[in-house]
């Protein structure tokens, strides 16, 4: 698995991947849609339809010219033309088809349906989650790029800062570092309602603000029709800044969380701060293949409890009920570290995992690294400095 | 209509807007779930669902605390908590709801359709990209905040430029010209497909490649994740620079296109963007409410083929087949000014009219503007120089 496969080679390990699971469900193809399951499949994005047999290789049906010389295209006007295609190369419409069932809209899936009219559906989004979970070694090398460029930008972070700076030019600031580092700007994630711009600067109070975003912390926002994040504080002495900013150097993100401070924190934000240390190091301690992330989510809230700082563990108007999560082309892919997760480690899963502390008055502190699952452990792929950074 | 109206006031006449259209289908109710729609009925974003009635204000049943205190804000845990808190208020499930067919998938659709088991539903995304196209006095007010900063951060597009900077250093420049003068980052579209980060620079040939996504124009992209856009290209002698950055610095977006040169352009290139621009002012003369969207694409197509320039009308290799569409909370919303188009032209619509030209070995050229319809003509927002502004 860590070895590194040319993109094609890589392309059939994740056709046998899929082919392997719906077989499991005696399915006859899977047709996916979505940008990402797209690329996924296809290692490009098109607009149309990936269709993935059981048994041999995908067809890729396009509507729009890819770009892209690739012998498994076929062009198409509209889905209506899919069936008649298939006919002709001698493919017959199978009885259970999976479809996406969580990313097409309900007007999208209508229309597969009655295209193939198959006897069955079942749904693709989670076959497609389950498997993208388990990285190949061409998606392993993309994080890797990612996170070396992720710690290259932050240590750029510290230049960034002038006194009397806002949170959001702060921010403006380090988005440019990123997009002329190589940042694909683009920030992927799962599920509605998680509009956020390239990552998140949370400076004092401001990380207590509740958000409707299902990310880990929280903030007011600039704007209603954006509410997470930065809106507008000005950096002043004693106030933590955590800098929560996404590592989309390739399609493959990479988490990283950094607390910098203006001026020394109160003792209880340092401590709190080396709480979320040692709660990573506890955890990258137990964590290998067969590991239940449920008891890595409990044993976070255990010494979170145990120091005395549950109150303050993730949040405190509003707490998040996770403390980690996979990462890959969308920043919220699986297993997800929380209490009633069924999902085990597994060798090749990615995740990232963020104990993090909220105090009044003060600000978020404490860090986040992505980390790689191997045979008997786990790597770090995030290497920067993690003490909080003092600013100026 | 084109009085300013508080947002509270605002938001009742949207629901009339809405309600008007649900009783000519005979709804009971539209419930809602996406960013969008829940912005646009509620004035702020939340995870849940909003509820409208036929008549009578909604109720915004809430997941995760919204940060907001709203007298119509029900908290809930889960959408199947809803039914008992109508009953309790004395409402009863309507027979027929509209819920966002092209906008929620399939498995949220499904759910909500067993949670209120009505006799039928119907499309509330049409109904409301319908309602939305038309915009409110204060939707105008927003459109209007937007587009004059959007001209303020293109007055900074020139000092951006220097010789030899590749399309994405230059794009990343004006990026943070814009970040720092307000720009919500966000870029929301309808659709799936439609990847992209905060606009696109094209320079030179690049502007000729295809790209899956529906924008008017393409361009290879860096990623073969985000197949639109800047690819790296070095700003050279004898380029033109197409700059179609979103103007997000409300949660209303304008739409404004502005061609730069390193040096002088050929004069065929002079010539096409001439011709934009008297493509654009026919349109204008022609403009008002009651005129066919449809004419008003078939007119810019008619000038191009006159100049004998239609082989580089809205690209060569892959040509757009519109030249304008709706904006608002998206970026492509309705009408569209495409061949077929059935939509007529109305008192608050607000468009963007891009016809553009696309030459071999040189790049593209052209502007783009948004207009308000107003009572008899159209108002154009987006001020600023026109003609080829050359850099350096």
């Amino acid at each position: 698995m860590l070895i590194t496969l040319s993109l094609n080679q890589d392309l059939q390990f994740r056709w046998k991947k899929v082919q392997e699971k719906m077989s499991e469900l005696n399915a006859g193809a899977c047709i996916v849609a979505s940008t990402v399951n797209i690329y996924y499949l296809a290692g490009f994005v098109f607009t149309g339809y990936a269709y993935l047999p059981v048994a041999g290789d995908p067809i890729f049906f396009v509507r729009k010219s890819a770009g892209i010389n690739d012998p498994k295209i076929i062009y198409i006007r509209k889905p209506e033309d899919i069936p008649a295609l298939l006919k002709l190369r001698g493919i017959e419409i199978p009885k259970h088809i999976l479809l996406e069932g969580d990313q097409l809209t309900y007007n999208e899936y209508v229309r597969l349906q009655a295209v193939f009219n198959p006897g069955k559906t079942s749904n693709a989004t989670s076959l497609l989650r389950q498997v993208r979970s388990i990285k190949t070694g061409w998606e392993i090398e993309q994080l890797r790029i990612s996170a070396r460029k992720h710690a290259e930008v932050y240590a750029q972070i510290k230049a960034c800062y002038s006194p009397g700076i806002s949170d959001l030019d702060f921010q403006a600031k380090i988005e440019y570092e990123m997009r002329t580092s190589g940042s694909i700007g683009v920030f992927r994630s799962f599920g509605g309602n998680m509009d956020i711009h390239m990552g998140s600067v949370l400076v004092g109070e401001n990380a207590e603000a509740p958000s409707p975003f299902d990310y880990a912390l929280g903030g007011e926002g600039a704007n209603l029709s954006v509410p997470v994040g930065a809106n507008g504080t000005i950096l002043k002495p004693g106030m933590a800044v955590m800098v929560d900013m996404v590592g989309n150097y390739t399609a493959y993100l990479t988490d990283m969380t950094r607390t910098f401070s203006v001026g020394k924190l109160p003792d209880i934000a340092c401590k709190a701060h080396q709480l979320s240390i040692d709660i990573q190091d506890a955890i990258v301690e137990k964590s290998k293949p067969g590991v239940s992330c449920a008891e890595l989510y409990k044993l976070s809230l255990q010494m979170a409890e145990d120091a005395g700082f549950e109150k303050y563990f993730m949040g405190t108007k509003q707490q998040a009920k996770f403390v980690g999560h996979g990462v890959g082309i969308e920043i919220n892919e699986l297993p997800v570290l929380t209490e009633r997760s069924k999902e085990l480690l597994d060798t090749g899963i990615v995740f990232a995992l963020e104990p993090k502390f909220v105090l009044p008055g003060i600000g978020a502190v404490g860090i986040e690294n992505t980390f790689l699952v191997t045979n008997d452990s786990v790597e770090k792929l995030t290497l920067f400095e993690e003490n909080i950074i003092e600013l100026g």
